[in-house]
């Protein structure tokens, strides 16, 4: 039988793609959630419930799956320290992933990233992480250049912080530090987002790219997560868990 | 007190390199062997020989090894199956690395390539290599471009031969096999060479590329091999079991 | 008044991009065909008729053209040779635009590698040309592919028949031959278009790189050519004319 | 017969470049000149000569090319005002080639910048330029990224200065402006100098890029300058003008 997955933030852009990958996975769309609705009724209806709204209410969808008994798989972001800590709490009693990034491209780069940089040398590989986005995009580099640059440092034993990043380089900035983490940011067109990771010696470069064209990517890596999630103990778990990358 | 290597093949420009890579490895160079001389004398005075000559050599000098009871490194391309065969049966008395490409950053690629291979639904991601050489290279696709597809059907469980390749298309193909491996060979210039494997999905697409600038990084990655083979028992070993990433 | 364009193939999904982009550029539409219907009604009533049908619809397409005495977009792919003809026998006696590639950067691309190649020794530069497409596609190398290709014998002087062609190298192909130019294809996910040119020396290398996210730069191309044919004398014309590149 | 070429600065890694280049081209070394040494005997026995030496010494070397009424190829960097008059007035008498980089190749993508740029709307395309070099560099954008910067700039009638730069990009900067040219910049390993140049509108990409892997091109290029410049008129020639792309 086809499990039945519900939709909290139905109405919107990422609830339409959601719908589209439910089906396309053979899973039955259980009902959805729109703003001000209450989710009890969802969460009875469902096996699992997928979330991408909005942080102020994962501490109110995490008790509803808590109290129907349902796994949760949780999209939203910029959750601060109290939400996540709701979250957290929840994920004692229900089986819950929670990720930043659900494309699942994305999550397996970070993973290889880590091991790549645990298995090269930093003193003979410089690690350098390019990121291209729309040129709406404010803000650089960007999350998932960040998310690479600490998968990085975390296969080299290190954190970003002590290991120093080298970021938005313009002038004289000098040698390159050994060991350091470098960062540039191109912007233009629609690009969905586009990252790079390179390792670069003397004698060889490794590069790690990752593209997304669109992002219905987060919405398959969503629903994939859901069916995970089916039968799982109580815990958090992230992307990593779901892929086997653990 | 320092390994005394000895190196087949040490009149062509790999003999030269490896020459440098073995002093730089504060090793010492036991003899060299060059084309028609007999590899009896070069085994006896070597703790391990480095052999990066012709396929046609493989059988002899692998016979060479045994009687000597010496570990071989051994680089040469292109092997039939009964020179393969040979070299099997060489390395039940006595050690030996046997690897497509010695670059250590090929080799962690080829292990990162099965890994990412296992976490990508072969329906949904179409792998594809591309490489590129020289304008000598007589012939595609590369040992270690075939060598990348045979980690990725051993990621998906399967072999190349069952997944099935689909190498150098040109006219009318038919649409692309669903869990295929493709190939795709470019040649030009003086390209020591160029790697890349390409998961592409509907919505995202994931490039893992190594590139060689210098053929020294064989050299050095052979030298460390012989380093690594001393006191082995017998068995056929591979780039990964010297890098310990088997 | 807004100049009436007719789509032959209207029910398709290029059709449906050919509808939007006339609308978008303030023209009507005239009429649509579908398969199976005569063509004579659509040619009458409209001032221009744009065809992304098939190879095999061309002459009748052709034909009707003539005989309504309507100008002709024609972007079906794969003509053969007793097809071209009859184009071009057309286009005798009405404006044809015929083209591989109806993106404008396609055909800006297009006539950079013309120059390029004009620029650069056949003799030190070998040019290899890759293109990427969805794993649907069921042919090798693209119409695009071998126009970049042709431009690039253009600018060499030669045709790419005899400059020669190396594509789908694949098992023992040689040493690459001075002056010939490559062709490699790669398959998967839904890739709408990528095509590469490089130019490989033994110091550097050049490449030039189009990519194409979505089928509607080829209908927005396609409309710009319909305006442009408007009171054209009778020919056989390309994208580079619409486009003042030629 | 062979051109006899003379090459000041010949005890250098750059000199022994480019006797191995004269060579190549089937020219004939005329002599070189060492540190100190006078200038007047080589441009007497030179039919034209190379100077890769330093902004200092090209006043001199300059008035010796018009004394001996010798063509000069002037590859020295880092002329000031005062010495790139002396050039100058030079080459009202003789006819020299002064460029900042000789390498065929990056000359032809400038050109080519410009051509592209000319033809692209900046409205909807988005230039930006990445480039990467070894770890060693101490400064960002490189000279070529800016060459690069100021080619678009002209070919859409402006000047880098009036088009904006949007260099480095790190933390809050705000979305990108329409028209502006970004830069990126990328350091690691041995990397002798790779440039692209990014077109970046919403339906489609193209980018153009050089790469250099060896030192060499530099010297390829000059003694090409060196083979053009016999027969010329008096004047002051760029690389474009050696290219044909004047």
């Amino acid at each position: 039988m086809s499990i039945r997955i519900g939709i909290a933030g139905i109405s919107g852009r990422m609830g339409r793609l959601l719908q589209e990958e439910v089906a396309a996975a053979g899973a039955v769309l259980a009902g959805g959630l729109r703003r001000g609705e209450d989710p009890a009724a969802l969460f009875a209806a469902s096996e699992v419930v997928i979330d991408f709204t909005h942080a102020s209410a994962a501490p109110a969808h995490a008790a509803a799956a808590v109290a129907a008994g349902r796994p949760l798989v949780l999209g939203s972001s910029g959750l601060d320290a109290a939400q996540e800590a709701a979250v957290a709490e929840a994920a004692r009693q229900i089986p819950v992933v929670y990720a930043a990034n659900f494309a699942p491209g994305v999550n397996l780069v970070l993973a290889m990233a880590e091991r790549m940089a645990a298995a090269l040398p930093a003193a003979q590989y410089d690690a350098e992480i390019l990121e291209m986005h729309h040129r709406q995009k404010v803000d650089a580099p960007s999350g998932t250049a960040v998310a690479l640059g600490r998968a990085v440092a975390r296969g080299r034993g290190t954190t970003l912080e002590e290991a120093g990043r080298e970021s938005g380089r313009d002038g004289h900035c000098g040698p390159r530090g050994t060991g350091t983490i470098g960062f540039a940011a191109l912007r233009g067109g629609q690009v969905v987002g586009e990252h790079s990771l390179i390792f670069a010696a003397g004698a060889e470069q490794i590069v790690l790219t990752h593209r997304s064209f669109d992002r219905r990517a987060y919405a398959t890596g969503a629903v994939r997560a859901a069916q995970w999630l089916i039968g799982r103990a109580p815990g958090l778990y992230d992307m990593k868990h779901v892929l086997g990358m653990g």
